[in-house]
């Protein structure tokens, strides 16, 4: 493979697509979500699980996580980020700049990046395009994402625009140095022998709520080129019509012989909008976030497993799911464990979900494939207040 | 079947016996080790592992905690313990008894029974010989405990002789409430088609530290006779030589034609220690509860995943173990998931735990069966104390 990644649309129905993402590890049918693993470890899920039954082929790393711990050269040491974690399919790690900028008190910025104090023990480190970037290859990461900066989702229209031309100055940066860079990572992937091809560099679009910004920021990502093409921002606060907005605005003129990749989000509702803006690719922690908490997501809407009408109920979570957890376990069953306090009930409700995204986006894929994309969503979105409507 | 169990010895070496345990649910070969599941789940191990690579044939739960919660009406709703659970192999209910006596603050004792105050929400309770049958009926256990009052480890002489007494009077209405019970208890695993036979009852012995009154309370159970014998009272903070002790003492005098199983201990010395002693069954805490402090056992001895000096180490937990945790997973990566509060640091390292509990029950049987008992067991206490000698 010359490319770092191969890209082809099999089939687009309206403004979704279906494709197939292949990158030097693993070949990723789109849409597609994938699992986050911040610290080198999807929560509650052993990586035998993502494999098999959830046959995740791409999980998400956080580069500022793990660059605070267990830090670079550890990972390094290791034989970078597959080898320490075992996970040998594809890794697409972010730049650390979204969590940087979420600690709005830790933090100094300037045009050559961002000083900030660890949100473990305070202690004080800079990211930069350039370092992100010496970080990521280090990892050994298969898709890399520019550093940007995320500005707050309420920030006017002048901070907004000024911060997405320094976004677009990074991308350069990041640019260059992961050029540059490219000849180093390998050493560090020669550790895997069937490893031959490049690491994969995405762009970021920014611009929050404001469809000139998002223009703007977009054209001048497209201008830079990149191997994919993001969506940062969203899901930050903002209203979901203003998502859903700029979702519509931006996704269709982004390029379409590239992924496009819709950062952080979102609920399954979100997945499948995006997905009808022409989106490929996600990542999001609420299936394991709100499986901690006892929530599953499910055909019929969220259902909380705290509900007491649960505890004597032998259906599973979702009686249109067929993954392990469905196919045996039982609502009362895990109500129990989750009021008991027994970590299986965040195992088992966070295998459910994934199972339950990874499903939705099967669907979506086939959906595409068979051109009745419209009909699947509608009836897909319609199942999903069905929980609400019956008060769970 | 027409009996509850079937009981076999296949071969001796010394004291220690290798055994098949028949139950109306599973085959079991002993010496066995019985993972805990004190409320229905053993901690951070899905089913599906303990069914696959562990392999466990039998599992306990605790009757004080199912008790509490989720409350026997809502397992017996749910058509028992087994249909409730998923687990279909056997399930080893204790009384009750031992977490009612730890209350000390909580409750009050007269020949009747014992009241007590539920930890979780002060809530007031009897349990009674009775009462624990009736419980254990409703859940579907396959070993039934009796209701035994487990005495504080330094009760003087007499307060233990009245106590085993109390015990055995105990053992006695016990074992009449559970034949009673018997047709009763028919209707709830009448939700299993396959399950024709009874469940088993066994008898414990008491006497804390002092050899005669452990000899009185072993006379008094065997002369009421069960389908299998336990000792308990042991591992509740007396010295471990006090423990050997009693152990050799009293387990070569247990009826030979039935099982024996030591309550609640212990780690791999004691369970080697009392395999050499005649003891054929083993139930404890520590393979998971270790699993979740980062504490893991190894064929070398104990090992801390928290010491830095792993940080960068690629080798398994145990380089003799097999399990899928150690075929997989280095030090270096299992003690950042720990460091970095991942779960699936508790559930690797308990897994591994498991399996070295159940890889070194495998191993003692052989070593009964090829009559190489003894050398196997200098061996195996000799190794354990490698990691002590070079201070990890």
């Amino acid at each position: 493979m010359t490319q770092p990644i191969d890209w082809t649309i099999s089939a687009s129905d309206g403004k979704a697509r279906a494709g197939t993402l292949t990158t030097r590890r693993s070949v990723i049918e789109t849409p597609v979500f994938m699992p986050v693993g911040t610290q080198g470890s999807v929560k509650g899920i052993r990586f035998e699980w993502l494999e098999s039954e959830l046959d995740a082929r791409i999980i998400l790393g956080n580069t500022y996580h793990l660059f605070l711990r267990p830090g670079v050269e550890v990972i390094r040491s290791m034989g970078g980020l597959h080898k320490f974690t075992t996970w040998d399919r594809s890794f697409l790690t972010d730049s650390g700049g979204f969590q940087v900028f979420s600690l709005t008190d830790l933090r100094k910025l300037t045009e050559d990046g961002v000083e900030f104090r660890s949100h473990l023990d305070g202690s004080k480190h800079f990211l930069s395009p350039e370092v992100s970037m010496k970080i990521q290859a280090a990892l050994g990461s298969d898709i890399v994402m520019v550093f940007d900066e995320c500005p707050p989702g309420d920030a006017g229209f002048d901070a907004t625009r000024s911060s997405l031309q320094m976004t677009a100055r990074w991308a350069q940066r990041s640019k260059k140095r992961f050029d540059e860079l490219a000849v180093a990572e390998r050493k560090v992937v020669a550790n895997a022998p069937d490893l031959s091809g490049k690491a994969a560099l995405f762009g970021i679009v920014q611009g929050a709520g404001h469809l000139d910004l998002r223009k703007e920021s977009l054209e001048k990502t497209i201008e830079i080129g990149f191997d994919g093409y993001a969506i940062g921002g969203l899901s930050v606060g903002e209203e979901k019509s203003v998502m859903y907005e700029v979702l519509d605005f931006v996704a269709p003129q982004m390029p379409s012989d590239a992924p496009r990749y819709l950062m952080g989000v979102g609920t399954p509702e979100d997945l499948i909008e995006a997905i009808n803006c022409g989106v490929d690719m996600f990542d999001c922690v609420l299936p394991t976030r709100n499986g901690r908490t006892g929530s599953a997501f499910t055909s019929q809407g969220k259902l909380n497993i705290r509900n007491a009408k649960f505890a004597s109920d032998s259906r599973p979570l979702d009686a249109a799911c067929s993954c392990s957890v469905c196919r045996r376990y039982s609502l009362g069953y895990l109500r129990h464990l989750y009021q008991a306090g027994e970590m299986t009930a965040s195992i088992l409700i966070s295998h459910h979900n994934l199972a339950f995204f990874m499903d939705t986006m099967k669907k979506a894929r086939e959906a595409i494939k068979s051109l009745t994309f419209q009909s699947f969503r509608k009836e897909f979105l319609a199942g999903l207040s069905e929980n609400d409507a019956s008060g769970v």
